[in-house]
């Protein structure tokens, strides 16, 4: 066992607060580096943050709540610094202002707003706290968002592992894993709780086109695991599954709504297509706070496009035309007909969706 | 009607001879430059050829079987200058070694063992031939493969051209265009015409990882054609599709089988299924020189493995961590049985599959 346990020795984190509230620092991974280089950004502002979500130097959904939650502490911090007054009236506006810039830098995975009204209801809690307290009491429900991501991601690992194949194929699409959240992953930490456990499974890694989070992020968060995988261009799942060398699929996900159509990934609904082509289970991993009920189905879901350069320009150099048009979306949706399962803290939850989950989240 | 025919205009040639055949020279577009550049390589030896088939300069299973007719010109050429003698049985000797030497070029197009063994049945015929006649009787019959192709090119772009949803999206994987073929190309020509028709599509153009050759060729070629087209990464099919945006989908093919299974780019299958599930017609169009009534299915097609570097280096710099394993086959193969119909000179061939290819190519 204590190889197995060499394992364990954590990634760095992607999301890290030093110090304390009023003289400590919200450090991130800039991901878009990774893994060509690992450099650690110092976020200073709200500004900040806002642009490292925005550009995905910290992505994943957990990731993006966890950072913004910290970024709200930057934020309010920065700007009680620079207020000549602070009244109760004025931190309330800020932490207002500062929540709500925050909301606009991503729109599809629902961590982002429930992270940060989670974090204006504490501040709402915390309106008749003396001075040094509020910044105090933010940085600790922002500790609070990460710790419970991080139990959450051991939970979802031991549930989830025992679903997948002994000595089976795995494949799993984009990165779920510690980088995308406090520690671990969704996804990802299944298939690393798997490997823990002995199960012997073989992990099929799709790059995860156009930003390569799969090849970039997943390979070498698993090659740093020690668990055997295998990086294909995303367009050769079908084939792998035809040839009998995937057993599960497992994904993550951005935002799930109440009958079960879960945003993630694009690319993840060509997946799940083909696992059901294929007679293959397709699961999603994900923590409470990705379920959004207030939805009832997944067309309510927003997707975010993004710049055409990151298909066209995708590796540093054009590789299309001048003048090419592109569609660039950013997720897709994935029917819950095509879901065998969640796998959540609660444990896993199966169909009929509207009913199930209502139960365990409602 | 005279912007229409503005359209005709040709692309460049991939393949081109230039002369007689014995100061003439072989030309070819080096594709893997394309767009950033077009140069066009002057082809001098056999070697030269079997180098430009293998690192992908020249493409598309009929343009490989056009550009390795002429390559034997040249490779004869060249080895009856280099001999002291050249007899009946010397020359013999020379064509079977350079068409055994091209063959090893790439294992998946049949269009390439198809047009060498045509060589070599032309150079049998020529055997008692003067030496003068000779060489040139090996050009015209490279010449003639390279005119039928053409031919076949329009016939199959005229047939095709009928199945495209008028006013429909109609969705493309790799390139099948002129620089694939001798002119137009196959699934791009059925594409081509039914724009010049007036049927008002609008083509969705698979990226093709990984080496992008919908992406660096096929929006190129759709671009200098006039005809509307959105580039999209690989992954985004499916949701195309569930959105409604796709009323069919067509891809070339690089060795069908007698009973309808078909090899084509690494993708292809994952397309087809995707199809298949959104009740989307899906054709394949090719050339009777694509197809292989020799093997009873799919299974009996080798499938190229080509480099981890071409995943993990995609363009330029490393996207993947050092060390990962990689898997990277070249072509898949889609069953008979997704395939609504083949697009060939021959009219469109659909299924009973074994019945009706032997009917026509038999």
């Amino acid at each position: 066992l204590a190889d197995k346990d060499a394992d364990l020795t954590p990634s760095p984190k992607a999301v890290a607060w030093h110090g304390d509230a009023h003289t400590g620092r919200l450090e991130l991974i800039d991901q878009t580096l990774l893994p060509g280089e690992l450099k650690v950004l110092v976020i200073e502002s709200a500004e900040a943050a806002w642009e490292a979500i925005k550009q995905l130097r910290v992505r994943g959904a957990p990731a993006i709540g966890i950072a913004a939650a910290f970024g709200m502490v930057v934020g309010v911090r920065d700007r009680l610094r620079a207020a000549s007054a602070s009244s109760v009236g004025d931190r309330s506006a800020m932490a207002n202002e500062v929540a709500g810039y925050l909301k606009t830098s991503r729109p599809t995975a629902v961590n982002l707003f429930w992270a940060l009204d989670r974090m204006l209801r504490a501040a709402a809690r915390l309106s008749d706290a003396p001075a040094d307290s509020y910044l105090a009491g933010l940085l600790a429900e922002a500790e609070a968002i990460r710790t419970e991501d991080e139990a959450m991601c051991v939970a979802i690992g031991k549930a989830g592992a025992e679903l997948l194949p002994i000595g089976g194929g795995v494949l799993t699409h984009c990165n779920t894993g510690a980088l995308a959240t406090a520690d671990f992953g969704t996804a990802l930490s299944a298939i690393i709780h798997a490997h823990l456990a002995g199960r012997n499974i073989h992990v099929w890694v799709d790059e995860t086109r156009p930003l390569l989070q799969g090849a970039r992020l997943t390979a070498w968060e698993l090659q740093q695991r020690g668990v055997p995988a295998t990086l294909i261009c995303d367009n050769m799942a079908g084939m792998l599954m035809r040839q009998g060398k995937v057993q599960a699929a497992i994904v993550g996900a951005d935002r799930i709504a109440a009958n079960g159509d879960a945003a993630n990934k694009i690319g993840t609904y060509s997946v799940a297509v083909l696992c059901r082509h294929h007679g293959i289970p397709f699961y999603v991993a994900a923590p409470s706070s990705t379920f959004d009920l207030s939805l009832a189905d997944g067309s309510g879901i927003p997707i975010e496009e993004r710049t055409s350069a990151e298909i066209t320009h995708g590796f540093g150099r054009r590789t299309a035309p001048e003048g090419v048009a592109v569609y660039n979306p950013a997720f897709d949706v994935t029917p819950g007909a095509l879901i065998a399962g969640f796998v959540t803290e609660k444990g896993v939850i199966r169909a009929p969706y509207v009913e199930n989950l209502r139960l365990a989240f409602g």
